[in-house]
């Protein structure tokens, strides 16, 4: 077997088989075939595509090219649940804790922030103490022990992924279907769950901004999952604006808490309900949704919930105080209103530069080893549909750094576009695929 | 303008402009674009294709990548000739001296020899004291004086060129016709001619295996050549065996002394005339192709062709006794003949293969810091369509080192293929496309 024949197969719209795409995986990350050689590669799987037998092989030969997490001693039927990212998605830390009320395991290793979107174990962190860092051991130990934990991994999961990901990115091939449900996939096959439960980010803010990607893209990772043994459902999410009002990471996570204790916007609220159902269904505990919605609203209004994600923060090392006062969270030096300047109907906001200011104000990183100003964000105070008169506050800007306040207050202006004419309040939920 | 939205256009099938395409030559050539975004450009052009603007504009863009030869002050219709190269492939060193005979200038730059193809450059060192690095001034100079010279390229001609075919080469895109075309065409087009006639080699021994698409390169080379204003004619030879008898760089140049002097194989004629005719009507001395072959047969015959290679020689420090007495030219230490074992009628010749044995016994290189042994190589003794009776010989291994001939001899063996029936002489002109 050599990469020029495979290169050739696929440049000549061929299949390749399971040996052809697991050595050039293998070798790839071994690095004895090159960049330029999985560029080209890349490329014509673009172009020409590949079926789903393929695009299943390509996932798990991804899956299986570094360490991978076996859940099998915690539970047969993990279920684990991936947002393909957006602006002020905290939804992971209200809905951990209330599936993980319900005896539902939950064992989820988050990511970090990078660009416009956010990570959730950067969130985390903006609780005093709160460890992301926990050994595999420490992660299954606390499942076991409170049936949840939350980490950043310290596996190296996919390391082919990670190498053909910085590569598309390179070489124009980062919109593509197939490879972004591979990439996807490969990650939580190698984080060890069996059942999978996706929310399809679309809109501005995401990096799928049209429904019909969105629906493919489900029902490839759908395919795959099938094909790989692996239940997928996905539930494709409106991320034309920010979900519900903070965006930045203590920001989030104080209105995590207040969502845990009942207190959530209805765009929040209707994606908890729909992930939640969903989550509950795959993990078997029942089959009626309306049952799946009730246990959900009870969790949180008997406060099992909140106290959930309490116990979370005190096992991982987190002062709980601010738990329960979230007025002790550092507040930034500056926080700064903006106003509209006309009146008239919100219409757009332009969410991923509304992502891009709150990186730009300290809450996100450019690179990989930028730190992060864990009190810096943007708090959204219109949705769209509202009618704005003149002189109300549009959002407030949270920074430390007094230069950066200008600029950002110009940039936000420009990200809410207003109508004269009277404007519908978008759907939250655009569909569910399984 | 930046490389990933030419990638991008190219990926979904667009049309490149000519500034897209001169940005990304300029910028590859100097390295801010990296292999791999050349390479995932390359495979999709492969794929995708291009229009014949797009391949002119590559085309050019690659020949300005570099030093350019400006030949106007010698003459404004300097004919130059290009092989694709093959195996036994002799010609130029012929029909070079014919065409200077004429008085038309002929400034030819050759190439050094690279795996299983035959360079000129190696053949004329094999003449003691032949100098083939003559500075541009002194090639120009000999021109004026006596109306020929053949060196190898002392310019960075194409940089660009070099580096995508190198490229090429490691991602399975090589057998692309566009590419082929625009790579041969930037080299010449950088090289200084007007008129260029090529040799399109198709057969065993070449790299094009097949007459269609010989013809389809023919054509894309004349329609690159019409957009970019210089006058292209092509002229596809059989290279389903070797070229004449002999193999290896001085019983070539040898070959080619006793064909200037009259004596030569029928195909040598056939091209030498094919060829010859082509050159002499693009340079404007006759447009009657009757008169052009009697051109050719008088300047062979009246011994002014081997006047003028014997001048050429001289000029460039070459030992003209050597050309008087090719008895001169070292011999091989082993002469070993190859003997049929089975009677029947010559079917096939593995030409890649002879030509591959003829590097293995030191007539070329497989990589390009290899030295050469100027004597060695392989006579050929019988060419297809031949009648071959057991102990008749195939072919004499010239060869300097002993431990290669067992090896030399198995595989030259396995490189003739007799059958029972009669087998037809094939044709060595396949066509002329102008």
């Amino acid at each position: 077997m050599n990469i020029l024949s495979i290169i050739g197969k696929k440049r000549d719209k061929k299949t390749l088989t399971k040996e052809e795409i697991d050595y050039f995986i293998k070798e790839y990350t071994k690095g004895t075939v090159t960049d330029y050689q999985a560029a080209a590669l890349i490329m014509a799987i673009y172009i020409n595509g590949m079926t789903n037998e393929e695009i299943t092989n390509l996932t798990i030969s991804m899956a299986n090219s570094g360490e991978t997490l076996d859940l099998s001693d915690i539970s047969d039927s993990i279920v684990d649940k991936h947002s393909t990212g957006g602006v002020g998605d905290k939804i992971t830390l209200i809905l951990m804790p209330i599936i993980a009320s319900m005896g539902i395991p939950v064992a989820k290793m988050s990511g970090r922030g990078l660009g416009f979107t956010g990570g959730t174990s950067d969130k985390l962190e903006s609780i005093p103490g709160y460890n992301v860092n926990l050994s595999i051991e420490e992660f299954k130990e606390n499942i076991k022990e409170i049936g949840i934990s939350l980490i950043t991994s310290s596996l190296n999961l996919a390391p082919a992924d990670k190498k053909i990901y910085a590569l598309r990115d390179t070489i124009a091939c980062t919109a593509n279907i197939p490879l972004i449900a591979s990439s996807i996939m490969s990650k939580k096959i190698a984080a060890g769950a069996n059942k999978i439960l996706i929310d399809i980010t679309c809109g501005k803010g995401a990096f799928m901004k049209d429904i019909k990607d969105a629906k493919e893209l489900a029902n490839m990772m759908i395919k795959i999952g099938r094909l790989a043994g692996r239940e997928v459902r996905c539930v494709i999410t409106n991320m034309d604006e920010p979900t519900g009002h903070a965006i930045g990471n203590s920001l989030e996570v104080i209105e995590a808490i207040r969502a845990l204790k009942g207190e959530m916007t209805d765009d929040v609220k209707e994606i908890i309900l729909a992930l939640g159902v969903q989550m509950i269904l795959m993990s078997g505990q029942t089959q009626d949704i309306n049952e799946a919605q009730k246990m959900i609203v009870d969790s949180i209004n008997s406060g099992r919930a909140y106290q959930k994600f309490k116990e979370l923060v005190a096992k991982q090392g987190g002062d709980i105080s601010y738990i329960e006062e979230t007025d002790k969270f550092p507040k930034a030096k500056h926080i700064i209103p903006v106003f509209a300047e006309e009146r008239g109907a919100l219409k757009e906001v332009d969410t991923e530069m509304i992502g891009n200011i709150s990186v730009y104000l300290g809450a996100g990183r450019t690179r990989k080893e930028d730190s992060i100003d864990h009190s810096a964000g943007i708090i959204m105070n219109q949705r769209i549909g509202n009618v704005v008169e003149v002189g109300h506050v549009l959002a407030y800007i949270h920074t430390n750094d007094e230069s950066k306040i200008d600029g950002a207050v110009k940039n936000l202006k420009n990200a809410f576009i207003l109508d004269p004419k009277r404007v519908a309040k978008p759907k939250t939920i655009l569909g569910i695929v399984k």
